[in-house]
């Protein structure tokens, strides 16, 4: 039997053993509606509220600025719907390095009579001034992305929105809400949203080896309204009966992820060092600086991306083709790649080996080899 | 010890031991992203279609016409949101006995310039000609639950749907979509989406002994359009990694519970008419007949409910004050209860039983002598 060698973090993550556990755990018993007024449910809206401020803590952000989502896409989605309440239709900007759960809302947004800027990203780092530049005073969002999915380049959020809040001074003080979509970073590199500045942030779990289907929305931003308040759950912003289990076994999730960001950290970014190092023969698409040690992309310029990856699923590594987290992730990944430059033969050729703090040196020593088998036979 | 007797299934359900052993075996053995393009990506998408022809299957549906989604309120949003993409501003009908997170639009869509319909539903049920008489050349959707969550109360969404097709045949054709939130009558009533002519219904897990935080909508309408396409997961209706392992349980979860619904359904209708004799002493407030067999709502018009309710929590029993899934429970289930046509009085001192088939004879005849002796001590 093959061995799986899993090198698609990026795309989802193995359910660590605590979010499991915890998750069967309160599944089984925490049995009420969290709204509900008995026993059962005080003792799941106890639960949920423990929960939340545990998480909030971990992230050293106030509690009630914590909103449970079904992850990331719904977290970015709560603030581009909140754009739809506003009569008056302004700008957006964006960068063309986004996931598409916040790049795809350009088509509603324009039928909708708002203009959409959007910022290309030279080598995978979006411009202080293109931002600067595309500032106007009907700019309402900012949403740029922390660490971009497809090579791991680290934004620089804190100037961005500084520039942001910059503009606004001058501007007379009209808000700018400024969203960073923060999936890729969380577990991964250190950041600390009250530094970064930013408004909102999402975040998905099953990204940091919790489970699918949960997530959560930062947000200090008291304008932004969902629309609809459904059944009041999450403050009004988010309806329907929480998934408790789901968002226990995230809080254990992230929890531990960040303990072995701490432990393993210095290992996974020597496995990179290493990585880059060994494979040097092959363009890196991922920026030497500035860039996640959990992703690393790089192009093989003289076989397909789908070419060279089947070949490496064939020995049962696990590699993406593009951002990989979706069905037309090629694309997109082209897309992106494209939009930091990047010339149509690199982009196309190109894969993404995303790491995990459970990848072992094993395993990084084998994919080494066997790309580099690869590489001897078609170079 | 206090005995929990859990009388609150409308509100939320336990999740079964099916449920939760498909939920660990699939979060642990489907490691996947199923956009992903390599073995475990495939496998994962494998297991999501089978997943999708099952509770298709089970529904007696194309699988093309299920879409998951985090829950029923998820899922009636999707259909409402279509709206925002028409740039013409038309007409809405609703009842006013719906669930929050389908009369909560209201309010978006007043705001956005459309105008909306509400149908009230004297004793329970929502009249074919009160509807008859707001469809308009300018209607745009109709939007009416099948079992209402506080009383139980069964809709003829036939009857509703033939009108509604009449209608548009009368009026040249134009397509009204209808929509109807199904969540309280999966695994609880018999019904055939078909044979309903409904364009959408909605679905929630967690109401029928699956987890939280999953659910689907069922949709023939392909001009049903999500705000954002994000990563084309779902046809491009909905964005985001899917919860695989939370998709499997619910479909665990459905098959068992239909099982039972064959199984234990008449001993459950035996118990509720039981309950409906023996409480005979108490203003009823679910109808008599098209009642859903799992839901009996009662008022106690010498105590407010929260104190009926109270008295019963003390005793371990969870009942519900209004409808009770939300936050607001209480003020929404009166509004729904004066909507159809009760007192105020009657309203304000509600309570809502609902059956699983887990509820045993024992947990019922200990409620029935409850409620007995309490009202004794305070009529």
């Amino acid at each position: 039997m093959l061995t799986l060698r899993y090198f698609d973090n990026a795309a989802t993550t193995v359910l660590c053993d605590e979010a499991l556990k915890t998750y069967a755990d309160v599944a089984t018993n925490y049995i009420g509606n969290p709204s509900s007024l008995h026993q059962e449910g005080l003792k799941a809206k106890e639960l949920l509220s423990l929960k939340r401020k545990q998480i909030a803590s971990l992230l050293q952000v106030e509690d009630s600025h914590i909103f449970f989502t079904s992850g990331s896409s719904e977290a970015n989605a709560l603030i581009f719907n909140s754009l739809i309440w506003k009569m008056q239709k302004q700008e957006v900007i964006l960068s063309n390095i986004e996931h598409p759960s916040v790049k795809e809302y350009s088509h509603l947004l324009k039928h909708l009579g708002w203009k959409v800027k959007t910022l290309n990203a030279p080598n995978g780092c979006i411009n202080v001034q293109d931002l600067k530049e595309a500032l106007s005073k009907n700019t309402r969002l900012v949403s740029l992305m922390l660490v971009n999915n497809v090579t791991g380049s680290i934004q620089d959020i804190q100037a961005l929105v500084s520039a942001v809040r910059a503009f606004e001074q001058k501007a007379g003080g009209r808000k700018i809400h400024f969203h960073t979509d923060a999936t890729q970073a969380l577990g991964k590199i250190d950041f600390n949203l009250k530094k970064l500045g930013v408004d909102s942030a999402s975040f998905s779990a099953h990204k940091f080896h919790g489970p699918r289907g949960v997530g959560f929305l930062y947000n200090t931003d008291r304008s932004i309204m969902s629309l609809s308040r459904g059944g009041l759950q999450e403050s009004g912003l988010r309806a329907g009966t929480e998934n408790l289990a789901g968002i226990a076994a995230m809080h254990a999730a992230l929890e531990k992820s960040l303990q072995l960001q701490q432990q393993e950290g210095d290992r996974i970014r020597m496995l990179k060092t290493m990585m880059v190092h060994r494979l040097g023969f092959l363009p890196m698409l991922s920026p030497k600086e500035h860039c996640s040690p959990y992703i690393v992309a790089f192009s093989f310029p003289k076989l397909p991306s789908e070419v060279f990856s089947r070949m490496l699923y064939d020995q049962g590594f696990c590699v993406s083709a593009g951002s990989a987290c979706s069905a037309n992730a090629k694309q997109k990944g082209e897309g992106i790649l494209q939009a930091m430059g990047f010339s149509s033969e690199l982009a196309k050729s190109s894969i993404r080996i995303s790491l995990s703090n459970y990848t072992t040196d094993d395993e990084v020593e084998a994919l080494i080899q066997a790309i580099t088998t690869i590489y001897k036979e078609h170079a």
